[in-house]
Order: structure tokens, then sequence, then C-alpha cells
């Protein structure tokens, strides 16, 4: 079977990563796609057509592997997609399960985006600066729960917790964050031995959308000092397909300049980048569906522009105290936004802290979300070649 | 070979799990103890001793078995240690070597010390009351990093990083937290599907002594809001065995009350309990230890009287929120400080905040770790019956 070359950003030149419970199959295989059409990596590495440590069921094998590898991976499933693929080796995506495309190890959250830093500062502590003095001094961060990161199109459960004092119930304020993650791979690294910034290609081996779910009345009680606990720890969730680095050196920009104050030696890349990739936050309610309309876009914002702190940055902070990495470590980019109206990854920040509701086609409202209500993250670099998969989750009430 | 019972807190009843490389052995192997002799379980498994399925590499065997087997596990290995055990299966302490028990999953650490937490806040915040308003409303917690959990006797870097505004190095306030872990074993809970209280033997297997290693300078200037990070990243200890909750059923005490304020229900406990162990935390010196000098005992805190908040508490709010626990989840305690001089568990705390160094044996003062020093924590039940394993860990500096 021929897979022509696609314009919808999933054409040969991208090949994301995945694993994909085939159609009669008992067992997940990794996979790539092309268009709509899922390629049975491991089932070609079965057959001899890629190289046989890529039979696996994730992209594990990947991450368990050197960078050189991944390179000469994706060399060889090139040539596959763009030959003569066997039949049985490819599938229609809407007849495959997406299932989480790698085993999380540790999860870290960022918060590097200058306009969502400032926002938040302004909501949560009206009364100091908005940024926090030391901010532009370090990619700030914090751990999440790996075990509850999930795969695109997870149903969230709506927390419960503590709200305030004597007051415990479902959250109320329920949020998204529109972030990009990126997945660490490559042999373990030894502890006390940081990695160097310039280092980041040998260690990351693509990215992702990520929604960091929140509970910002859980949040607002509990965090601090210990920062943000069960307010985020119920669900985080990833798109189903990695997007190798390599996919995106077209995308590449220069990273915000750093003047004031200049970063930290070990936080100086000679070749750091930024990503040029459009991301969007689009909702859609349970009667946009009846009616038969699509997920309304409420915010866009650009990772190049809105990150102050880029992925290398994050990469090189998290280790420089001594801290290992793992294959399978996530890191999460933080909620991206930049200055103005509908251009924050977060309700929290459109709607003004639930004080200005957003209107949607049907004339509904919305501060934070609802039960039955939809988030839709997308992202494509800004010259097309590249789309990101997309990350949807519907909040579903506790059972 | 006759096992015979011992006084030192590792006799008959006590049996904790552990996983050692054996003397001749090329893969590691789930064993038990008693006093200073190793039991090699997996062995007794693969000859039919005790059940098959504890023929594995470590405790992770255990924790992915409901808590109804663990029961029947403690039961067969005690029949076989008060019995005639095979000389094969029987090592000295000293000849094997001890690893890291269990594969950890997530990392939790709480911070459930009264007088910990107010001496902290004291220390960090002048400015505000010592315990935040919310401090007895919630056990508070924030994630860790499960990758740099380590093994009693691995070596801790000394971690470097942003000491503040233009101030990079090694951390110059290296401490210690004396804590106690509690591991999480059994099938993985439902997202959206709260643990409850009462449901907490169900879903710990047991306790360990645990070290969460502390750069205040890197704390003290990143913490704000997301809380501790690169300060707590770079290692946490781990003793090398697991004390099965069944082991500490004496040890079982009244948990503190709580009447200002009164938890939430799902909080409230019918069967809650504290746990009246003796902690301690010791430091020796290179100096000391030419001197053949034993580490000198700097505090002592009861981990009963010292808990405001108690292990089934910390568990049923990780879950509260609908977050869900796998086998190998661990949770730590917080540092476990009592009020009154020589009684907290950390540097810290003791030393007022750098202001009052330590007086050692040797004429040596400290106020936090130097290279080379070594910091002990040992711990056992009031009545003497169950001693814990001890944490050791040494200073190293960055190669």
């Amino acid at each position: 079977m021929r897979l022509d070359d696609t314009d919808d950003g999933f054409g040969h030149a991208h090949l994301p990563w995945g694993s994909c419970l085939l159609p009669g199959a008992d067992a997940p295989a990794l996979c790539t796609r092309v268009g709509d059409r899922v390629v049975d990596v491991a089932g070609a590495a079965r057959a001899g057509l890629v190289p046989a440590w890529l039979a696996g069921p994730s992209v594990d094998v990947l991450l368990a592997r050197r960078a050189a590898d991944w390179g000469s991976a994706r060399v060889a499933v090139h040539q596959l997609v763009v030959g003569d693929v066997p039949d049985r080796l490819v599938h229609d995506l809407a007849d495959v399960v997406e299932l989480l495309p790698f085993t999380v190890a540790d999860y870290v959250d960022f918060y590097a985006s200058e306009a969502h830093a400032t926002n938040v500062g302004r909501l949560f502590r009206p009364d100091d600066d908005p940024l926090p003095a030391h901010w532009k001094h370090l990619p700030m961060g914090y751990h999440g729960r790996s075990g509850t990161v999930v795969v695109s199109s997870t149903d969230v459960v709506r927390p419960h917790g503590i709200r305030g004092a004597d007051d415990v119930g479902p959250s109320e304020r329920l949020d998204v964050e529109l972030e990009l993650g990126w997945v660490v791979g490559g042999p373990p690294t030894r502890l006390g031995r940081p990695v160097p910034i310039d280092a980041v290609e040998d260690h990351v081996l693509g990215v992702l959308l990520l929604d960091d779910w929140s509970a910002r009345d859980l949040q607002a009680f509990e965090y601090r000092p210990l920062g943000p606990f069960l307010g985020k720890s119920f669900a985080t969730s990833v798109a189903a397909w990695v997007t190798p680095m390599e996919a995106l050196q077209d995308a590449r920009v220069a990273p915000p300049a750093q003047r004031d104050p200049v970063p930290p030696d070990h936080l100086q890349g000679v070749a750091d980048f930024g990503l040029d990739l459009d991301l969007e936050l689009a909702l859609s309610t349970p009667r946009m569906r009846a009616q038969g309309l699509h997920p309304h876009v409420v915010s866009r914002a650009n990772a190049g522009r809105g990150l102050y702190w880029t992925i290398a940055q994050q990469l090189a902070h998290l280790t420089s105290n001594g801290a290992t990495l793992r294959p399978g470590d996530l890191g999460g980019t933080g909620t991206i936004s930049e200055v103005g109206e509908a251009s924050a990854g977060s309700l929290l920040e459109l709607s003004h802290d639930g004080s200005v509701p957003l209107e949607l086609p049907t004339g509904e409202r919305r501060t934070f979300l609802e039960d039955g209500d939809e988030a839709v993250l997308r992202g494509r670099s800004t010259d097309g070649s590249v789309t990101l998969a997309p990350v949807v989750g519907r909040v579903a009430p506790r059972a």
C-alpha cells in the first residue's frame, strides 16, 4: 500500500511515535502515523523491515536507547512509509485504540511563560509583585504525579477536596493548562552529574501537547508553602503521539533575550532554541455537540513567544543540583500564555479569575469547566508542516 | 541451620522485607533478616519452602499482591525461620549487598509534624504565623523525585545550585530530615475513587526510615510559590528493609487529638493509630571515625507524639481528589520533631537556622553537613521489640 504524503501536518516529514492497540491484537504495538493511517512499526520490525529492536509495545523501546538510535529508527521508518507498505501493517486511525505512548518515570512541571506567571501572580497574590523576584533567575518547577498522567481522550473525573476551612466538596473551579511536554530518553544519567544545556538533543526524544488539569479552589487553599498538590495530582493528559525533535528542525527560533538578569552559565546554551508552534485551546459543551458544533477556540498562543525559559534550560536546571534523568521522565513547560486578550493557556486567566465568563456559540457562558465539557488542545508549526497530536479531555462527575 | 530469636529488634516477630545481592548470585533476591543473618526468601520459594510467587528480586513481588497475601507470606516465612533453615539460604548481613528494597513509583512527602512545621515556619517566614492557617485542615504534602530515591549507604553528592541572585555554587546548608516512609502495595486503584481512611492496611505494606536530604539555601531561594524542588530532588535515602505494618501491631497508639479544627469526615478513621517509635538522628565526622568514635546522637523524637497527621490520614488525603495509588508509591511523613531542645529531625531546627552550632565529641562544631560527614537515622519501638533498619548517608563532594 502506498501512503501518500499529506498536508495535514502528519506527512512523511513528521512521523510521530505512539503506542496503539491494533485491530485484532492482544498487545500494544509501537506505531507511527501518516495522515489518518497508523503504521505498525513493531510489526514492521518483526518482519525485518525496520530494526528488530523496534518490535515493542510503546515508545519505551526508543527511550531506552541512545539518541543516535532515535535518528536511525526515524530514517528506517521513513524509508518504510515512502515505499510500498504491506497492507497488514496499515490501519485506519479510527480503528485503533491510542494508548499512553510511554511509561512515565518522573513528571516535572515548569512555570516558564512570563505572561502566565505574571497573570497568575496578579490573581493569586494581588498584594505582591506579580512576577516573583527570583522568577527570571531560574526556571521554576515542581514535581507532579506521574501515576495520574493519562492519554488524550481519557475522561477526567472532577476532583473533590478541601476548598476552604470547613468546605469540602467537588471542585467548582476546574481548569485546564495548555502546555508542551518534553519526553526524556537515553541511558539514565549518574547522580551528581548535571546534564549540560547543550546536550538537550541527547536526552529529549520529542514533545507532545499536555493538559495540566487544575482545580483552582483546592490549589488556592493548599499551596502555601509546599506548592501545588491535590489541586493538580488528579490528572494530567498528554497527546497520544510524540513528535520527534528532529521533525521540528524547521520550527526552531531564537530563544527570548535574557538580559535582566543574565542567567547563570549553566543555563546559557550556545545553540539554544525556542519552538515556533502555534497552540490553541478550544472548548465544547454537551449542547454544542448536540448541535453539531465544533469545539470553539477560546485562546491562541505561540510557544516560541510565550516561553521565556526554553526546554533545554528546563532540562539543565532540573539536573543542575545533581539529580538524575531516567528514560520516561516527562517535563511540562507550564501553561503557555502570551500578553493580550484570548492568548492565555488557562481559564483562570481567560476568565479573569472567574469574573468574566467566556461566550460560546450556543450563548452558553463558562468561567470554569462544567461536567460534560470537553477541552481540546491543538498545535502546529507556523509553517504548517507539523501538527502536534491533540489532547482531548471530557469532564466527568465523580461516580 | 537454627536461627535463634534475637533481642536486637530483628527477631522472629519482625521479619522485614528487603532486596539483596547474595554472595555468588548474579541477580537480586527478596530476603528477610533475623538478627544479622539474611534469609534468601526467593531461594526458599524456588525450593518450595514458601509460596512460589515470592521467588522474585525485591519487595515488588509483594507489592503487586493484595494485603491478604502479605499476611500469608509473613506466616510462611515465619514458619521457615523458626524451623531448620537450609544453610544455603542463610548469609551473614556483612556478606550481602543491600539494594533499594522496591521500585519507587510516585514519592509524596508530607509535613505532618506540628513541632517541625512550627519551627520551620518561624525560621523561613518570621513575619507570619509560624503554622500556616490551613495546616490543621489537611495533611500538607508535595511530590518529590522518585528517580533519586536511593538505598541507605549510598553516598550523597553535595548538590550545587542557585543559592541567591547571582550566587551559584555548592550548597552550604546541606541538611537531613528524619522521617518515616510508608510503602504502598496492592492492585492499582481507579481514577476518581478515593481510598477510605480505614482501608489503610489494605494499601500500606510497611514502613521504613527515610532521610529527605535538603539543601536549605537552594530551597529558600526557589520555593515560592511552587514548593521545594532542587532543594530536595538530588537525593532521598531510605532504609534497606521494610518493616511490615503487621510487625508493629504492639507499637500502635492513639492518634493525637484533633479538635481545633476537627478534620473533615474523610480524614477521620474509626481505627486510626499513631506509631510509638523512638527515632534518633546521629552524626559522625571523618575525625570522629578516625578516632574510633561512634556516631553522636544529636536528636531524639517519638513518631507517635511528633506526628499530628497519621499515615492513614496522609494516604486518605493523597487520594481524596481522585488520584490513584500504584504499587511502589512511597509516602514520607515529613520531618518528625517534638517540642523542646535536641528533639528535632533536622539540623535547620537543631542549629536554629545555623546560628547555634552542635558540639561533637571531638570538639568539632556543626551547623550543616560538611563533606565526609555521615548522618545516621535509627528507630525502634519503645518496647524494644522491633528495630527499624537504619539509614546511613555520607556526604561526598561533587566529582
